[in-house]
C-alpha cells in the first residue's frame, strides 16, 4: 500500500516537473519571436562613418535608415567651431529629429587639447565626450570631469594603436579615478585585439558609457570593418548580453568601409542589428 | 527500508529529469546564436524591385548586397527578346556571379501570351515561370507544363486584384491539376489579404515553388511595402517556419518602394533577413 502511494506520488512529481520544463521551453522559443519587445538601449551612428559626407547628406542618410542618435565627429564639426556654428549644426540635426548625444572620438595630446575638447562639449550641450587622451593627461582629464560634470568615455583602438588597445587597458588606467570616467567600447577593435566583446561588456559594465558597434572580417589585426552579419562577431550574442545587462546607452554603428558611399553597408548593418534585437531573448 | 529505497529512486529520477530539461534549455538558447548554421534555402531578388533601374546598375546593386539569385522581370528583359538578347543578358548576370533562376511575374491574358511566356522560359533556360494567367487559361497552361516540363508558380496579389488574391484561391484552381503547377507565395500580399504567411506556407508547402519576401506597413489593403523589420510581418517566425519545413527554394525580396533608388531599403531588408536566418532556430 505504502509502495503504491509512493509510486503514485513519484509519477505525479515527474509529470509536474515535465510539464513545468516544457512550459519553460515553449516560453523560451516564444520569447525570441516577440517583435515589439521593450529594449532599454538605442541605436545611433558614430560620426566617423560620415567622414567623407556633408552634413546635409548625413542627415538625409540617417533619415533614410531611421536612426535618431549621432556621436558627431570633429571632421564634420571641427573642435575649433564657434558657439554659433555649433548651435547651427545642432539645430540642423534637431530639425530632422536627430539628437547629437556625444562627440568623438576626440584625441588629446596636450592640456590645451583637453581644454578645447571640454569647451566643445559645453558648447554642444552634451554630458559625455568619447575620447582618447594620452595616458599622462588622464589626471588632468579627471580634473576637468570634476569641474564640468561632463563624463568621458575612453575609446579602445585595438592592436594597431598603443593607446588603449582594449577595455582592460582602459580600466587599468582609470579604474581608481572618478567614476564619471569610463569606456566607449568598440566591439570591432575589441575583437581585432583577440578579446570577447561579451566578456568585456559584462566585466566592465558599470563603467561602459557608450558602444561602437560593427562587424569585422577577422578577429585579428588585419580585420577590416564589414557589413554586419558578414563578419566574425557574434552580434546576436552581443545583443543578448546588452539585454541581460539592461544597458541603457546608445549602440552607435561605426561603419569604416565605403566612406564615399556608406549608405548601402550602413543600411544592411542597421537592418541586421534591428533583427538581432527583435529575434533574441 | 523499501520506503527509503523508493525515496532515493524518486530523488534520483527527479534529478535526472531536471538535468535533462535544463540541458535542453541551454541547447535551445545556444542554437539561436550559432551563426554559421546550414540553411536549405537561398536569398534572391524579385526583378520588379529594379523596374526603374538599368541592368548594369541592378548587377552593381546585387553585388553590393551579396545576393546571387534573380527572378528577372519582363520590364528589364522583355518577353519579345530574341535568343541572342536573352543569352547576352544572362551572360552579364552570370559574369557577376548571379543566376537568373526564374522570370516573372508574367501576366497571361491570351493563349498567345501563354505561348510567349513558355517560349521565353525556354530561351532563358529556366525550369520555372512565376506567373498569373487568367483563370480560364489554366487548362492551356497545364498543357504547356506537360509539353515543356517547365513548372509554373502562380503569384498571389492580395485584396486589390481579383486574380489570385491568396494562396488558397490559387490552390482552389490548380489543386487537381499537374503537380508541376504551384505557388509563388507573396508574403506581403498574403498579409494584406488578412492571411497568415506561416499558416499558408505550412498548408500548401508541397506546392510552393517560390517566395516573394517583403514587409508591409499594415495587414490590410492599404498596406505598403516597407523595409523589413519596420512593418507588421513576423519575419523571424516566417524564417523559422521555412527552416522547420526545410524549404529548398529561393526567398526573393520584392521591394516595392523607392523604385528610383531602391538600394538602401533593399540593403536594410537583406541585412534584416540575414539576421533572422542567423538568430532563429
Amino acid at each position: 500500500m505504502i509502495r503504491k502511494q509512493l509510486q503514485f506520488k513519484q509519477a505525479t512529481s515527474l509529470l509536474i516537473i515535465c510539464v513545468f520544463c516544457f512550459s519553460l521551453l515553449t516560453l523560451n522559443s516564444y520569447a525570441q519571436f516577440s517583435k515589439k519587445q521593450e529594449v532599454t538601449f538605442k541605436i545611433g551612428m558614430a560620426g566617423y562613418t560620415f567622414k567623407d559626407i556633408s552634413i546635409d547628406k548625413t542627415i538625409e542618410m540617417m533619415k533614410r535608415i531611421n536612426v535618431k542618435y549621432l556621436s558627431i565627429k570633429d571632421i564634420q564639426l571641427p573642435l575649433t567651431s564657434t558657439q554659433e556654428e555649433i548651435t547651427a549644426v545642432k539645430k540642423k540635426f534637431a530639425d530632422a529629429g536627430i539628437t547629437i548625444y556625444t562627440g568623438g572620438v576626440i584625441y588629446m595630446k596636450t592640456k590645451e587639447a583637453v581644454d578645447q575638447a571640454f569647451d566643445y562639449g559645453k558648447k554642444l550641450g552634451i554630458d559625455m565626450l568619447v575620447c582618447a587622451p594620452n595616458y599622462e593627461l588622464l589626471p588632468y582629464v579627471e580634473q576637468k570631469v570634476k569641474e564640468t560634470n561632463i563624463r568621458v568615455a575612453l575609446h579602445n583602438h585595438g592592436p594597431d594603436n598603443p593607446l588603449y588597445p582594449n577595455a582592460t587597458d582602459i580600466m587599468k588606467h582609470i579604474g581608481n579615478m572618478d567614476t564619471r570616467m569610463g569606456i566607449c567600447i568598440d566591439i570591432g577593435h575589441t575583437t581585432r585585439d583577440g578579446q570577447d566583446p561579451c566578456v568585456d561588456m559584462k566585466r566592465y559594465f558599470k563603467r561602459i558609457f557608450d558602444i561602437h558597434i560593427k562587424d569585422e572580417t577577422a578577429a585579428a589585426k588585419e580585420g577590416k570593418t564589414c557589413e554586419m552579419g558578414r563578419g566574425v562577431i557574434d552580434l546576436p550574442k552581443f545583443v543578448e548580453t546588452l539585454k541581460a545587462l539592461k544597458y541603457t546607452g546608445v549602440c552607435s554603428l561605426e561603419f569604416e568601409k565605403d566612406s564615399k558611399d556608406p549608405l548601402p553597408g550602413v543600411a544592411e548593418s542597421i537592418g541586421y542589428f534591428n533583427a538581432c534585437i527583435q529575434c533574441t531573448k
